[in-house]
């Protein structure tokens, strides 16, 4: 399976975990495997509608969250591979490692957009966000307040 | 345990996970409990010698990473409880919900803190970057290339 100048572990990080995740939720989008967007970037100028559901037992975890604010989502991305190293994208003149690349082929799938509310029913467990890059079903991890004077090495960066 | 105002989870999320992480290595820091900064910014003004350290089997992954450049770290924040979906943190003046705040008490404890490479010995794992306020021994679950035109809602937002 693996391309000419890729380099796998030799095991599959999914049958040894340290610690485990749970499904908070799941991402609504246009998208399935073909015709994704490349990033959130991408997917904002092609435009849709993008929900984050959040399962019934969390959403008293929204409190405090509203439209306009910008949040971090962190999501699942758990189709890939997990084992493949060094990796050879059409977008990098060489192999290149994991940790330099955006790829969802990664050991720890755990895949990141910066997104803005653009309306939240806590109630039902919805929030509608300006973009997504994932999957249609993609499991959701975690909701972050984003904060520009942390998130970025100096303000405005 | 919980406070006036907060509400909890009626499960432990470790107890019932949806999917595995592994962990890639771990920060050494100068912090434990007690006396961290609140956050990698505060961490930097406070300075110190803060080290990624991957371990053996991901070191391949590091191929492409070079000092100078800005990475996204996803580290484990495994001692606090995963269960408290509203908090009473002394920042707000209202009980807030966990995805509205940055709390390492949350149902995934995977935070993030964007840092640059200061110097990277691929071979040895060893990566030095500009601050983090992890525990000492914080485990790492990933490492992902900083991209402003991805990572901020518009160019240097």
């Amino acid at each position: 399976m693996l391309k000419p100048g890729e380099i796998a572990l030799g095991f599959d990080p999914a049958n040894t975990p340290d610690a485990g995740i749970v499904f908070i939720g799941h991402m609504e989008t246009p998208w399935s495997k073909g015709h994704c967007p490349k990033n959130p970037r991408e997917a904002r100028e092609r435009g849709g509608t993008f929900i984050a559901w959040i399962a019934e037992p969390y959403r008293a975890g929204l409190i405090g969250l509203e439209a306009g604010m910008t949040v971090i989502l962190l999501y699942w991305m758990g189709r890939a591979a997990r084992d493949v190293l060094v990796q050879t994208p059409a977008s990098k003149p060489a192999p290149t490692g994991v940790f330099a690349l955006r790829s969802p082929a990664r050991p720890n799938p755990v895949a990141l957009a910066i997104t803005q509310i653009r309306a939240i029913d806590a109630k039902a467990g919805r929030i509608e966000v300006d973009a997504s890059d994932a999957f249609n079903g993609t499991p959701l991890v975690d909701i972050k307040p984003w904060l520009p004077k942390i998130d970025t090495l100096h303000d405005g960066e």
